[in-house]
């Protein structure tokens, strides 16, 4: 791993500070001390120090050195995350509802109303494209993009896959038509119909639906909001189910929020691993990472070809675009015939405006300003849900991604909700969508990707309103 | 049927004159038998007789009245056409080579040598892709498309399914990823791992590998190059075999270029409408007729919702959009949710640049142009086939499509000739593509899509001599 020593250190006291092993106030060890433990240099101890205090996990104190912080202001609130899940642990066939199509048929995006805001990428992003196309050569149009997809963008894509810890050759990328498709193509090539895919609980609604439609079963995992599956539960689950696949997103998942500490990364490959189990890893949220350090992939840990990772653009840049890549690790072969065979190919002018949009690092600029914006909307939001909410609810205390995992009180059902929502205008992503059993009904995930303007807290306080008369 | 009288009249004049029920140098009906018989007007059959003669398939004689044309001086070649195929008539699994990512690798298209010729369309369209990424709205990129696609787009390809007598409304219709993922689409909603699918032979490769991906069972039927299945055949089958669906080209299958004549249209839907089955119609080569009048689809005679009708702009147009679509008759539902489980939604801003570019025409004056290209080019090819090929080839003699379907001499491999072609730089798609069971070795698909420029005659006659130090 050429990842830098302070990284690793950084990484490694502050899977100590979140997993409680180092308490709010306790004194860290010396730089001296920590130099002669972990055989570095006094100033890559410095520099790891440095970065985990402006992130505020840890403060120094004149003459007496570094210590705990307390929980961030923000987290004072007296919002409590839900409790981890606890699904029923068998595999079962999928048969999801129909409330997924009827949102997207709203045209409302998984949010309480339409946003209109301009964020700064999008100029130059358009400029990109548009430049694409205006230039596009006569042979982009008389012939078919190559299987894997255009060298030029797999190489910039690559190249940022570095910064998730991912060692990766542009040779070993296949550009999709989004994450979705890479999904599909993932396990399409790693099971057949009729396996058991473990998947976390709640989990992407996108992922349930591929499992039905493909008849495959899903195994339910408990996961918390803070760090994901349980490894415990994984390692129970493989004891007495024959499961093929295990799909997840550890950094950010969808609707939790949560990642996963690096320790039960490198647990989770020693418990699949010798299985020969594929691991699907959505890293869709892996960009909109709030502290200053991007969370190493699951991938990154892997050195047997085990982990497909899958992403795309949609969470970190734009919805519109359709351009996911997939690293499929020893699956390439079959990823390659398989993206062919489901959509031929992809748009090479459409990739050669993306390509020089990465090229001209506008992505990082673009996504610098995003993790600003969303962090402050989503503290925004902790502070509105306790306002315009039944007193009881919890609240996931996400550090990235894009929404936040609410429970209300037993009594709500979030599903009727949604249709009452829907009639004042008002569109909520029911509990409901992120199972294939019957939970999560008084759950729901809460974008806080736009601003909150005037409009989108009357919304809010309507919402609040709504489930005070219903249920709560 | 809101058709013209004088196209159903023409249509059948058509007909009986490429069946040989009407023999060159017969006379036709005059204008007053034909008003009797058919209880139309006399301008109706002035109209059709006028079309049918511009066509060349009918001449005027002064004074003497209307007679069936010899056949055309470019079909009075030594050319003969591949004799109608005689497939292994039971179901099998298929199990496709590697030939065809191979060739996709290649970036080379299927084709001799790549083209660089540009069409006067492609300015028009880039003008209008560049436009919709300039003004693209921020509510574009914040937000995915709904799942059947732009409601604008939607409503230009229903007025355009009209030229092929398909009365369809935009609410039918779902925008996929291309023509390939609209079969895709159709495959996993009509049939379950297993089934047994009824398909021409030779047929498109791409059919095959997703027969094959999906668990599926190709019956592959007997097809001549003139008029594609042979219906008598596929009631044989059905007789035999439970079938699910039937998937076809009628209108210039690929790679034979046939056409299926209005009554086999008919009658296959005879055939199939009382048993259940579902027929997946690839529209794709639709608009690449020579003739005055676009054949009309199968899925325009279905009046039961059975035929699901695929296609894209990837051969009328550019290879490079990506957009295609499905009017799944009456398995929208599953369509609809199946487009969003496998590609989640399509790019809006690139609907709005196609939808712009139908809604000023321009598509229209590109397929005018683009026709009589093709047309000239064709005839162009059958006259070098037999000058640089071996004089026994056969080659089919097609009314439209962008390929010819060349049956050279048995001892002839055209898999091990397309190693050989590639060592000088050239490709050419072997016959072995085109199945699923050990035949059509000594075939090969040849496209006429691009000007006989000197560089590319060459590469045919390289290949001639190629054929015969191989073989022939």
């Amino acid at each position: 791993m050429p990842e830098y020593l302070y990284q690793q250190l950084e990484q490694t006291l502050r899977d100590e500070i979140k997993s409680g092993q180092r308490a709010p106030a306790d004194r860290l060890p010396s730089v001296r001390q920590l130099c002669a433990e972990h055989e570095v240099s006094k100033s890559t101890v410095l520099v790891a120090y440095g970065r985990l205090e402006s992130e505020g996990l840890i403060e120094a104190r004149p003459r007496s050195g570094y210590f705990v912080s307390a929980p961030q202001k923000t987290k004072k609130n007296i919002l409590q995350s839900p409790a981890p899940s606890q699904p029923t642990s068998a595999p079962a066939e999928v048969s999801a509802g129909q409330v997924l199509v009827d949102i997207m048929e709203q045209g409302a995006a998984f949010d309480l109303l339409p946003s209109t805001e301009v964020s700064p990428g999008n100029e130059a992003l358009r400029r990109c494209l548009s430049r694409a196309q205006r230039q596009q050569s006569s042979a982009e149009q008389l012939y078919y993009d190559e299987p894997m997809g255009l060298s030029s963008l797999r190489t910039q894509l690559a190249q940022r896959l570095g910064q998730s810890g991912s060692q990766i050759d542009k040779n070993e990328l296949v550009i999709t038509s989004g994450c979705q498709h890479a999904l599909l193509l993932a396990l399409m090539a790693t099971t057949q119909p009729g396996d058991v895919v473990a998947v976390e609980s709640p989990g992407y609604y996108g992922v349930f639906q591929l499992l039905e439609t493909l008849g495959l079963q899903a195994l339910e995992l408990p996961s918390s909001a803070e760090s994901g599956i349980s490894p415990d539960a994984l390692e129970l689950a493989l004891q007495h189910w024959n499961v093929q696949a295990l799909m997840i997103s550890p950094c950010y998942a969808t609707p939790t929020g949560a990642c996963m500490p690096e320790a039960n990364k490198r647990r989770i490959l020693e418990l699949t691993q010798p299985r020969g189990i594929a691991i699907i890893e959505d890293d869709i949220y892996g960009d909109c990472y709030f502290g200053l350090q991007r969370p190493r992939s699951l991938h990154s840990y892997d050195d047997t070809g085990s982990v497909l990772l899958c992403s795309s653009f949609s969470k970190s840049l734009s919805r519109d675009l359709r351009v996911g890549w997939i690293a499929p690790g020893r699956y390439l072969e079959q990823v390659k015939r398989l993206k062919v065979v489901t959509a031929l190919a992809s748009s090479r002018t459409l990739q050669q405006g993306i390509s020089r949009f990465l090229e001209e690092g506008s992505l990082d600029r673009h996504l610098r300003h995003m993790r600003q914006q969303h962090r402050d909307q989503c503290q925004e939001l902790q502070t509105l849900i306790p306002k315009y909410l039944p007193m009881a609810t919890r609240c996931s205390q996400p550090e990235g991604g894009v929404a936040l995992w609410l429970e209300l009180p037993d009594s709500v059902d979030t599903v009727s909700l949604y249709a009452k929502a829907r009639a004042l205008g008002i569109t909520i992503t029911p509990g409901r969508l992120f199972t294939a059993q019957d939970r999560y009904q008084n759950f729901l995930r809460m974008s806080f990707a736009h601003p909150w303007t005037t409009k989108r807290k009357e919304a809010l306080k309507k919402l609040g309103k709504l489930v005070l008369t219903n249920g709560a």
